[in-house]
């Protein structure tokens, strides 16, 4: 299942080292001003070979229009974006051919479906998330016209807060041939109260999907999230006046559905599992070995899953925002910014 | 959209206060040996009115199978399970009818639909759960045929981790008109290798779409969760030999694919939002006033929640292994358990 | 699968002879007034035993809403309809448990699940329709307060176009242990242009999934159908002047899009499949012998089909409707009828 | 909603005069063996520009695969296909921007998206089954392995059964500057049973949908269509001995599923909407005028609609087999051909 959402739908292909990566997104409203200068400044947040701190593969992710836009503007029909993979060095991937990389998907992919494309994760690979960012930045600008803004934050690296100092983690594991993760905060401003569904398609519950849907996520809260098990009601429960909430400790999301208020979310990303040092592992033929996956990878996936993230929650939020007729009536009502 | 899964697809229905709530269960096999004596026990386990730190609504919560098995086996057919309600005292709720309570759906639900059913929350009552669990029972006697287990335990009450402690905490905040959350740890064994998608319907988006879709539930985690945010790459992957994986941070997933370990979720329950202790509020047209929640609810719903979480997780993992062939797969050589 | 619909889905349960047969309604809107007098006259139209010419199984098909509506109005949340069977004769088929009836599903349900329910026909039954055509009802008055309206008739019955011969037909049939088919015409009024999509959605598409969708049938047109092969373009195309279409050969849809035209479908209905006559077959165990399936039919089944069809359409039409969000415009310029 | 199909996935994109028509195939199998070779001759039976009696327009359709193949073999992840506009002349079309052509998407495409693509139809255009016919050629691929093979054939053109009359038929009409129709049979044998639902998914109600989702087809029969609506149930029932049925009335379906029979389906092609002579219409402004299409069109479509029905009936078919396991059982049993 390469399809997400319901109706603003990304069907997202490619692989890591196939000829191209690309999305076709299936629901965009039509007559939205769309052109390449909308999406590629987000594909460059996410691109690699910016810095000492990222992996050095160097890929223009230059984005294609392929359908969907017509004289400058969205046709409703689907809009196709194909990014060329430049920089896939396959043959750095060689000694890895039959050998399972320890917190990887080599192994699980094996054993699924009988075979493995080995060169660079395949399918399974973080670059499959360029799709995703180009999508991002379709429904970016599909929510700023009803005024949502997606925004997100890396709050700590490798437990550190201060930002000078998360830098300083990172070239130590860097130097150490190691790995570290950390927690990202994203947020939404000016979301709509009637967001998602009371029992199974609950706005929280669609969030949750997304971000957990991103390769290297481990937990997922919206709100006070784990925090909130330690707290009474009478401390948890945001109290209202006739303006609206007192506090937002339920992250925007009552029942399901959106309260008007901030949504925020917070993800643990788990270290890189492509680290330098050599860790015990198998072959597909089940003798034990060691593997060293130096390579060009990032020390901290971190920063550039930031924008991967902004771009799930962007979508989700289209995805509602449309599902519940609320793009429509700003388009009825001439309210469009 | 009241449809949730796959492959194993459960459709829900019914309110609070409404006659009846019921679940259509569409995908499950046919031949498996099926009667209420499977499905009761689930069901009691989530009663209210068994204690006196829970709900005292007396409810006998008494299944009834209306289609889908014939000469006591499922037909494949759709299977339609009903529970009446008993014990709705939908006058207790009269003075809700145009307040908000705080912590409740009963906002968002008013502003999305344009009206709201006040008896006991309606459609956004916990006791929605009761399909839910109903259905979890069928998925978890398919997925004993099939070697899978799923289990659960409350972890910490109010942060409490001592179960002697942790019944202190909820009586303590019964007395004080409060309510107290806390965390559950639910698991898998069993589980084979393959289960879940490599990009989009990857095993741990899902469960945590399952887990976030409960009521109540602000967070989840896979595995080591949010402490894998703190740990290094060296520390945080599972190397393997050749009989399979040496530890178990990954909770069981890697790439969004079992990989035949444990698969462990944690979740974060609120505390229950109805409290006896007066919060500032609003009514729908738009007074400022103060409510105190009395009625009959439970000062600590996370021993009952724990039962519908085992229910999602079965319900995750049964409809992967039919998407998956792994049923059929055990039917074709003979191997049910 | 036994879900059908995207924004306004049923979902289906229920066999010949099991205890119920039922719907969940997922999606209608809320506020709509709804009772129990708004479906049963639907029913009571393709109820058995209410002639000479039906079958005599004595059926009250009496409806119960079990959620989804309170105080008198729809929720938005799923409605549940139920009608218990009473009249199930299951000792009848007993005759038939190896038995493969030619022309019913027998064999291949056989085949596809390694099983078979043989009392009446179990999920394949034509008593199937009873919780289409409640559906149907919801559909068909949600589509009355937007100005739509579906209607049928006969148009011939074993190649007879006038209504008196057409009972002589059925009489005969019925005498000599046959059975006969016909051809039913359905149309919808007021429909507004744009339902349905481009490319795989098609409104057409989407008539004749639903029409070859109900058992019997064997043939689906839309306008002209199959004289459009015979005619030319300059024959066949409707031209327009400033106040629309001159003519309707398309039957209401162009592109796959209503045009605002009448919608006009024509099916074809395949002679029952049982008769008393002995025909050839099979057992389960391979064996050759010969079935006369006397029992309690309807020797033409075309006029209790009659409401099915138009059910099916008016389920279509809806779900198309709220999909694009013309339900919801009349509801917002206070022009529900 | 431009995807099609459960378990093999298409989603098609793109416009008749847009850069690239495309299809993104979810969920074939690994391990096919699959080349441009495999796909491009399908591609060039429907081209135009290949004789006297098409459209002159002269596209190469060279297709090009972007993902899901690694080392000559599928990968079980998606396949993109793309196929490069070249001869799109869209200045021929300047004088229909404002016009509604007849029998064309041009009036309800306008009305339900409040816009239109004017050059070449845009999405409605037959261009876009470009996208269907290479998807439909992985199909046949996939069904080859498991012993299915898909054909058709052209059985009449307006009126005429006799295929040199039939070339006649359409040399007079486009000397007239108008158009003919015709009718097309596809059938399919080696069809295991088990294919298809019986109450929704019904596999006839799968085909009227793909069938009737072809843009110009305006009728779909299967087995005998509308012929069964004039026999009796002793005549149109097919008997069964030991060996299987003695004759094929229902056109291998019973109850919605496959029968092992050969699959047999009729649709009816309506005359090409555009032609040379003056008919009546009106602006999107409201004015009556006059439109005479010229241009580059095909005095009849049912010849190269003939590979586009044999496509979708290939991916309906491949659709149930992966459902219902069918093709796995074969690459379990080792019998892939």
């Amino acid at each position: 299942m390469n399809t997400f959402g319901r109706s603003f739908r990304i069907t997202t292909f490619g692989e890591s080292h196939g000829k191209a990566l690309g999305v076709v997104i299936d629901g965009c409203p039509a007559l939205l001003p769309l052109s390449v200068e909308d999406i590629q400044p987000a594909l460059d947040r996410r691109r690699p070979g910016t810095g000492p701190l990222t992996s050095p593969r160097a890929e223009p992710d230059q984005v294609e229009i392929l359908s969907g836009v017509f004289e400058g503007k969205t046709t409703g029909m689907p809009i196709a974006l194909i990014v060329r993979n430049a920089d896939a060095r396959s043959s750095d991937y060689d000694p890895l051919r039959e050998v399972f990389r320890p917190g990887h998907a080599d192994y699980t992919f094996q054993e699924k479906y009988g075979f493995r494309d080995h060169r660079g994760g395949g399918r399974s690979s973080g670059r499959e998330t360029v799709a995703r960012v180009a999508a991002g930045a379709v429904a970016a600008k599909c929510l700023a016209r009803i005024g949502i803004a997606v925004s997100g934050t890396v709050e700590e690296i490798h437990g550190i807060s201060d930002p000078a100092g998360r830098e300083e983690e990172i070239r130590k594991a860097k130097q150490a041939g190691d790995s570290v993760g950390g927690i990202i905060r994203i947020s939404a401003t000016g979301v709509p109260t009637g967001l998602g569904d009371p029992v199974f398609g609950k706005l929280d519950s669609r969030i949750a999907a997304a971000m957990m849907g991103i390769g290297a996520v481990k937990g997922v809260e919206i709100g006070d999230g784990f925090r909130a098990a330690r707290l009474k009601g009478s401390e948890h429960n945001d109290p209202m006046d006739a303006t609206g909430s007192l506090s937002n400790h339920a992250g925007g999301i009552l029942g399901g559905i959106s309260n008007g208020n901030e949504i925020v979310v917070r993800i643990a990303v788990k270290p890189t599992a492509s680290i330098a040092l050599p860790q015990k592992t198998r072959t597909s033929r089940g003798e034990e070995t060691t593997v060293s996956t130096g390579g060009r990878h990032d020390p901290c996936i971190v920063p550039r899953l930031l924008p991967v993230a902004e771009a799930m929650l962007a979508l989700i939020l289209i995805d509602a925002a449309l599902e519940q007729g609320k793009y429509r009536n700003f388009v009825r009502e001439g309210n469009l910014k």
